[in-house]
């Protein structure tokens, strides 16, 4: 059974009791949240070793990171390297992008050391393999698709991302719309190619039900793809993406009614006064299912530095109710990242995450940020480093900036402040 | 006669005229927005060389960089290394915070140098003044403040930082409330300690009309400072800083009254949600003067980070009203920055800035993104790379990630979804 059918039953599995402890709520709280379907528990049953973690409305934003190989890049040992620096920096998740190499043991490999859930996009392996045997893409067959994602269910992936929302309906809204960018999602351009080509409907979409029976086999969470996400401002929220998203609505009533866990993706590049439109959207159209969203990057201008536009993006979002933020690092629109790319990305995305939990009232959120000033104001150093979000860097460039011995930092020097006024106010002051 | 009270009387300076260019507005809307005190438009009769650029309501958001030493790095040279990296990085602003080394020199060199604007403190300088001559900080008297404020006006300052709010009404708010971290700034923890010593009222605030009669003879645009700005999430939007910024719309008004230019300064650290409040609640209180923030910090969990957390909150502060974002570097709450942090802080706060541009409306900010998006659609990585916020940085990243004969990025590589799509959408798109 999955964990949404057990839910169901009343049963608080013992992966709801562990995930419901992360987050300082009952096991019985967390299952009504699965058992109507506004949280998800991806865990496959195939995950040894995961420590599980919940999704949705009510708990802490998840961050996610994305890795992988690419044909340039085909060597699984940096990847379990990212893998290691990401969890080492706080993230929830990982999907396996991976499109180089050996692409089958890297992504058992990452599952086997993932100690968080891993998704992965199965549709990108399949796209490999029929370029690999010197075939056309368009040429894949429906039968090789299915056989690629019962492979990475059975592989242990907790979720994967399908695009079952590109329909012939969608793409002829984009056709008479028009676009600046069209598709970027790599999935969605290459339903719609195939689709194009065919002349047929996508049969993730028609072929649903095989998609269902699969996932509710390894209890593999669906996060519907949004192979409409807009590629650039000028792009969003415009017909072709709600269009879309109004379909993954229905699917995600079907997965449900199937006892299918199921989360929704969403955009992509989103002007900043748009996103909490496009967060209620989401959250009404797909019957509050769990919004997992990219970015949103709130200008285009900024490659390098693009962790910064998303988590800008990335914090209103899930101000407004977005659950789950895939991260986004400065190496978007420029290339793979590095180690160091993923650890800023994993941070910059919790960051917006902690400022969004701020806001949801998050059990521990506001208590983290009183301690913080509590130990600012006593001038506790250690104290300070060790509640950072990136105690090693904080660490770091306290020590670089300033002597050891000195309780005060450089910016004010004699001049501090909060010697200053303590004085006055007679309030508590571990003096210099 | 101030910018002001050539506004109000019809004139159409050569500033204006200039200072409109910039943002693509005729000089006649230029002055009708500081004939009404929305905008100012900050250029010291003294500062020779100057671009001026204006602040305001329907302006684009401006950034401005903290540089200036301290006891423990008292040196120029790295300063005016550090003005030339932040104009270098697009910076609209500069304010001098010196407090160590040569204050004199150090400022008079910034201002020659600057091209952009460049606001200081004057009574840090003071404070340090004080205590090189083996006082007591609180034996500083009115007159040695005034001297200090009127010489730092006939150098040149743009304009200045002065902390008239902080009343003894203020402080008995503050004394009543408790605080976490009580005061944070250290113009305000300073006078505060001074009026609590002396039981006396906050001379700028008692003798205002002193202030302004400086401020009118060199046209300095006084930004009054908010003294009692929250230091962390728990102290933001109560009693005291509410207090100030009421009083600080009834010095505004005198201000523009006397034919001063004057903007108001803002937090700090601010919850998310609370931030719209802050921006309306500035306006509202402050007859619509341009507003100045510092970030606001959407969390105080972040250090190493603050550029981010500032981003954050500068978006959304912008979008909601705020006209200037004083940038927040990494090295915000561990020490001074280093070249690198200014260069890093500016470009963040910017991005801040232009993301809220393009909500506001603001000439240029949409045509920039959809550029972008059409260069991105093209493949164009030359044109990508020169419409960048940070050409170098994007430029250096691409070519890091990237052989340069690649038309294609390593994310995506043979299977890129721009090159996918086009063929069969038959959109213009300059193969590989």
């Amino acid at each position: 059974m999955t964990q949404l059918q057990e839910a169901r039953k009343g049963i608080i599995t013992p992966e709801m009791v562990q995930a419901a402890e992360l987050e300082g709520i009952t096991g019985e709280e967390l299952r009504q949240k699965i058992a109507i379907g506004e949280a998800v528990l991806p865990c496959n049953i195939n995950h040894q070793g995961l420590r599980p973690m919940a999704v949705g409305k009510g708990l802490s934003t998840k961050v996610n990171a994305n890795i992988g190989t690419s044909d340039a890049y085909p060597e699984l040992a940096p990847e379990l390297s990212k893998l290691e620096i990401a969890v080492a920096a706080g993230v929830h998740s990982i999907m396996d992008l991976s499109t180089g190499g050996d692409i089958d043991e890297i992504r058992r490999r990452i599952i086997q050391d993932s100690p968080v859930m891993v998704g992965t996009v199965p549709l990108y392996q399949v796209m490999v393999d029929t370029h690999k045997a010197g075939r056309g893409l368009v040429e894949m067959t429906d039968d090789e698709i299915f056989a690629g994602i019962e492979k990475h269910c059975r592989d242990g992936a907790d979720f994967i991302t399908v695009h079952c929302g590109v329909t012939l309906e969608v793409i002829q809204e984009l056709r008479e719309q028009g676009r600046v960018m069209d598709i970027v999602s790599r999935g969605g351009s290459f339903i719609t190619a195939w689709m194009l080509h065919h002349q047929r409907q996508n049969p993730l979409f028609e072929q649903y039900d095989r998609l269902l029976n699969i996932a509710l086999h390894y209890d593999v969470t669906l996060s519907l793809g949004d192979g409409l996400r807009p590629g650039c401002l000028a792009d969003a929220t415009d017909g072709p993406q709600i269009k879309e998203l109004i379909t993954l609505g229905s699917l995600v009533k079907r997965a449900q009614e199937a006892g299918v866990q199921v989360m929704v993706e969403g955009p992509g590049h989103v002007p900043l006064h748009q996103i909490e439109t496009n967060m209620q959207l989401a959250k009404t159209l797909c019957h509050n299912a769990p919004f997992y969203v990219l970015g949103p990057l709130v200008t285009d201008v900024a490659p390098g530095y693009d962790h910064i536009t998303s988590a800008i993006g990335g914090a209103i979002a899930a101000s407004s109710g977005a659950d789950f933020l895939c991260y986004v690092t400065p190496a978007e629109h420029l290339g793979l990242p590095t180690e160091e790319d993923v650890k800023e990305g994993v941070i910059a995305a919790r960051i917006a995450a902690h400022a969004a939990d701020l806001v949801k009232g998050i059990k521990g959120a506001w208590e983290w940020d009183l301690e913080m000033a509590k130990a600012r104001k006593a001038l506790d150093w250690p104290k300070q480093i060790q509640l950072s979000i990136d105690p090693e860097k904080a660490g770091r460039m306290r020590k670089a900036k300033n002597e050891d011995s000195q309780e005060r930092c450089t910016m004010c020097g004699k001049f501090c402040a909060y010697q200053l006024i303590s004085d006055y106010m007679g309030t508590p002051f571990k003096g210099c």
